[in-house]
């Protein structure tokens, strides 16, 4: 089995181009990788552009038994697709269709080219199932595998260039999210960091499984954002995707919009209900992990009640659907922000639910 | 002095955020730092697009007495200088000009605010001295310092949308670099990593300070990328910059066109006169250093020499010149490469000179 050291740049390099350039040869591909940098058409004449990074140990564990893996941890297709997924989720919040990526690995010289390869192979394929190819990219050497995406995309045509921002929430709006089910990527987590292996958990084996999964490589539905956006218009009156987690999330929604969200639908007990066995069996509290589950990467929008039915249609079209969760109120005396029913709603900050980096 | 982890994300936001935005207020930015993605005109209707990664410890140094750092090391303005000029040099090479950039930055949470402040404000300048605006980005934890930017630009109007790439020198063509002077950074590398304060040298003082000072913030033209490309227009045949060492890169564009590079003009002799008492001071060979010091970011172009004093007063125009280095030769029996004269004329393959991440 070869590694990065033993084959050196130019042999890592062309192993892994033809699996990125593989989904590559679009019309819109006008240079892809290889030269100092790549063109990429953009007939819209505006470009959507973020960036993500993922670390090892940090933001992911790889699959074995070694010191700093974990036998529950990722292949590198699935880091790979959850690069792909964290990246387009930003692109389709501001309401665009995804077009191209970069990416920029670092490795240490002795990791084995097949994860390297892994990683490239989820990358591309998750982001060709998008609409988007990986164009261009960069590799170093670093004690830790770092990826790092930046992902490009367009506005959806007809609606005269606007982006769907955080900051167009309206009091009397409902809220809602483009998933049936929130707080999977937490569960998963947990049982990753726990060491729980779900062949060992009996009745909840499959909602282990599944929770684990998730949080490896999360499937999203990550069509909702320009769909939702080009179905509702001005009436997509803001959105986000839940990427730290909704109470923070909705919170950042409604600092930017000088509105209050409130998070008390039933949707959220039913997610909570669903996830509540599992929960149980690692003592802990599952609507703790729906308010606080981080790299979801589900749609959170706000929009009128009147075009609650047509954002619904939209997503059902596509054999999805949107879960309201809750709704918007004036910024009270503690200034915008997002409450959850039975969780801050008496001035407790809520701040241990969800992720910050830094904390 | 505060830390990453006392200030959280939204603290850490709050102070690294007026200062990229200081500088992005231009036309171009439709939407700034702050929303899940960044939007960016482009009324070209294509983009040129790169990305680069710098780590603590394999790409730079800190500043400092604790281990892992040194006396010798980069400040975080030096960094954050670096990291634009890496970049753009990218763009630059395609005959573009730089637009805009995203910066995704991981660091331990024990990292004084003020060194990131210190990074933010030297890539935010010296972007905006090449036109760019830091437009967005991505906040992380990990190990070690971890900077990614991945830059954007527009080719230069004029040329039909045509990016000057690495596979077009023809033989005949004469090769030049848009600089007097190579070497330096692998000179200042050479200091930094033996420990050598440049005040202990006598009289090669100053040519240690300016290599150390290039290692850590080279100055390059940055410019010189797109002045060529729209003077000379279908004359400049080929273009890529210096970043892992002349013969290295020059062996790059040799392989992408099909042809032998022979670097053997009087410039090089020169460059390495000029570096020749430091070198000797380290008992290391100038020559080397010309000829393998990565992270010049110099323009390497393949040009006929009918077109060359053309080139030349362009730059002269900017206070700047070009230095023949070599010519462009019918591709021989051992195929496309790049060859020095006295170092591997003779088959030996010259590679333990430049720079590979993985070996």
């Amino acid at each position: 089995m070869s590694t990065l050291g033993e084959l050196g740049e130019a042999g890592i390099l062309a192993r892994i181009l033809p699996i990125l350039s593989g989904a590559a040869n679009t019309e819109r591909t006008l240079i892809g990788p290889g030269d100092d940098a790549a063109l990429l058409a953009v007939p819209s004449g505006s470009v959507v552009i973020t960036t993500d990074t993922m670390i090892e140990g940090k933001d992911f564990l790889l699959r074995g038994d070694a010191p700093g893996r974990s036998p529950l941890g990722s292949t590198g297709e699935e880091i790979g697709h959850k690069l792909a997924v964290q990246n387009l989720a930003d692109i389709a919040a501001m309401g665009a269709e995804p077009t191209a990526l970069v990416l920029s690995l670092s490795a240490p010289a002795t990791t084995p080219l097949a994860l390297i390869e892994g990683i490239a192979r989820g990358l591309a394929a998750r982001s060709a199932r998008a609409g988007a190819v990986v164009i261009g990219g960069d590799l170093g050497g670093a004690d830790m595998i770092s990826l790092t995406v930046t992902a490009l995309g367009e506005l959806v045509p007809g609606l005269g260039g606007r982006a769907i921002r955080r900051d167009g929430a309206r009091v009397g709006d409902v809220v809602a999210v483009g998933t049936p089910q929130l707080g999977r990527s937490a569960a998963g987590l947990a049982l990753l960091l726990g060491g729980h292996d779900p062949a060992e958990l009996g009745d909840v084996q499959r909602g282990a499984e599944g929770a684990l999964e998730f949080h490896r490589a999360p499937e999203v539905d990550l069509e909702a954002g320009h769909r939702l956006a080009a179905a509702l218009g001005h009436d997509l009156h803001a959105m986000i995707d839940v990427s730290d987690g909704l109470l923070r999330d909705a919170g950042r929604l409604a600092d930017a919009s000088g509105v209050r969200i409130h998070l008390d639908a039933d949707g959220l007990a039913t997610m909570a209900e669903a996830l509540r066995p599992l929960a149980d069996s690692l003592g802990q509290d599952p609507s703790a992990w729906v308010l606080g589950s981080g790299e979801e990467h589900a749609m959170l929008i706000c929009l009128p009640p009147s075009a609650l039915q047509a954002a619904r249609d939209v997503l059902r079209d596509a054999g999805r659907d949107l879960t309201v969760v809750g709704r918007v109120l004036p910024a009270g005396e503690e200034g915008p922000r997002a409450t959850a029913a039975g969780v801050n709603e008496q001035g407790a900050d809520g701040s241990a639910l969800g992720w910050d980096h830094f904390e």
